[in-house]
Formats: structure tokens, sequence, C-alpha cells
């Protein structure tokens, strides 16, 4: 007999954190502070890697899901945080797309640019609006492989009606990537890097 | 509260459909022949799109995980074959990377070329071989948008040492795509299909 369901959780401690957060954040700076703080927390309490990201209300600034790294624990290397966010998005409202009619206007917000992976997640997702903290090449300074993407990503998403912002708080971003590789803590991806994109 | 867990299932009709294929299956034919028979029962059944994968032992030829697409039953955009397959292959091996020691060697089958999300995830999913029925310009002249792909993609995959196989039964592929496209059943991917990349 083969395996039929695929499970991915959040750490347990996600839920408190979120309680303690319960108002809005009303701007794309305090969104990304949030989900910093996710993957700060993710890599402090050891349930995954440094990656956070977040699905909010664009108007209210409510979370309507939350995302952190969970390769390692969840033994899947799906479990990337905005896979996460963008799952359980649209699960906890019943849509197969964040498009969808009656759904608010929605926005994405991860702690670094998407790997080539999770760019091809977002037009699918129906996501309109993606907001960045840490960039792809802060990710590979900091020993992270992004996979190959269009060196001009953010404009094939734009084409698609999907608007990009980054380097929203890169710094804060860009420190959460940077401690935890000097922390010696393990980058599991051991592929070889190709050369990013020019 | 938010959701927290992401669960994606398989149909339930999979479990007695493998039980009577046990045999493995001893060549990339025999393994892609029983790949596109999981996509027409999928369409048949009305469980998910026409699109379906599985992870095979590469010697003995055994299933590990299968996979279909569940995107509109799951309530999640992520829920493509390939990517139900890969991550349920890890879960059963209790592993985030296919390449982990011990692992015996093993190969990704699928109906149709991976998308641009599937694309992304192979590398990360430690998978050394990849079988294609469908090619993605079957796939789109069937009405399906398969992302933004290096027009390269075999081989950017072939440089992390991961060998890509073609058109593999591909007119029985082909056929599974075009028979749902020409069903009238709804394709989900409303975007814009962009050009593909030449």
């Amino acid at each position: 007999m083969t395996q039929t369901t695929l499970i991915l959780s959040l750490p347990v401690w996600i839920e408190s954190f979120l309680n303690r957060r319960k108002a809005g954040c009303h701007s794309p700076e305090s969104r990304m502070e949030l989900v910093i703080a996710l993957g700060i927390e993710n890599v402090k309490r050891k349930t995954g890697g440094p990656f956070a990201a977040a699905v909010f209300n664009s108007k209210t600034g409510k979370i309507i899901s939350a995302g952190v790294n969970r390769v390692v624990p969840c033994s899947c290397s799906i479990a990337h945080a905005e896979m996460m966010a963008l799952g359980l998005a649209q699960q906890s409202l019943n849509t197969f797309t964040l498009s969808a009619e009656g759904i608010p206007e929605l926005e994405l917000v991860t702690s670094t640019e998407p790997c080539a992976m999770c760019l091809g997640a977002i037009p699918w997702a129906g996501i309109k609006r993606v907001i960045c903290g840490a960039t792809d090449a802060d990710a590979r300074a900091a020993g992270f492989d992004e996979g190959v993407k269009p060196a001009d990503w953010v404009n094939h998403l734009s084409q698609l009606g999907i608007e990009v912002r980054t380097s929203v708080c890169r710094d804060d971003a860009t420190r959460l990537l940077k401690e935890y590789s000097e922390s010696g803590l393990p980058i599991y991806n051991g592929h070889i890097p190709l050369p990013a994109p020019d």
C-alpha cells in the first residue's frame, strides 16, 4: 500500500504566536515585520528553515494564513513558506484560486523572493500582489539556492496582472538569512547552485 | 484562528487501483502506461484533472507513490500530480530528499512535462530521473497553461545531474489531454497564457 495523503503542518507555536498579534497590519512594512518575526521564531524554536510568508487581506491587513519553511520537519521539499501560506489560504477559504469571486483582495508577503518552485506556484494560486523582503541575491549570498528563475520574473508576473514589490524591510529580512547561515545550522539544499541568470 | 495544516489527499479509488497492479513495471513505457491509466481514471471518476504521475524504484519497477491532479477537489493549486507523487514519496520514505543515503534509485514518471511550479520542485525533491509523456506544446495545444519555463529546461535539469527522457508514450499521453479538453470539462486555469518561450 502506498501513502495517499500528504500532510503539511505548521509548528504548534504558530497559533499562540498569531493570537498575540491579532490586530491588522496596516502597511506593507508592518506585514513584513510580522512575517520576519515568524521566520525568527521558526529558527529559534528549531521548527524549520529561516523563511516565512503570510497571506493578508490587502484592505484590512488581517492575516488569512501563515507559512514557515517546514521542509525538514515535514519530510517534504514542497513545504516552503510561500507554498504553506498559499495552500493554507486556499483551503481555509475553500477555493483553489485566490482570485475567485467573493474573495477579498489578498497579498502574499514573503521574507525572501520566491525560489523557482514558489515563483511557478504564484500564478496558479490566483494571488494578485506579492511583497518580498530579501532578494534572490541576498539568499544566494547567504548560501541558499533559489533555482533557475527568469531574470525578469517580476515583469513576467506583472504581465499576468500580479503586482510585485521587492526589498520591503530588506535589511531585517536579510539578517534572518545571514544569522541562520552564520550560525552553522544546516542548509539542507545540497545541490550545486547554478550561477544566477543574468 | 488560521488553519495550520494543509491536507492533500489522493482519491479513494487509488488504493484498489494500485492493488490490482502490484507487479513491477519493468520498462519506462510500462510505467508511463500505468501513469496514463491513473490519469484516465481520475477524469472518468471526476476526481481531478487529466494529469498523473508516479515515483518508481528504477531497478525493480515497484511503485513508491502515485499522484493525480487534485487542484479542484482539494481546493489547492499546489496539488498537481507531480507534487503529490514527489511529496508522498518523500513522506512515505521519511526523507525530505529522494537523494538521501539508503534510498534506492528512483524516477518520476509524469503524463505531461512539468509546469513551471513542478519543474522548480524537481531539483528540491532530490529525484534524479524524470520521464515525461505529453510535451509542453501538447499541453498548450490542448488549452493548458504550463507557465513560464526556460526553453532549455531539460538541459538545466541535466546540469543538476537529473536525467530527463521526454515523449514516452506521447500519443497516449496527449490523447488524455485532448479528450479532456474536447469533452468540454472545465480547464480551471483561467490565466491568459503567455506564449511559450522560444
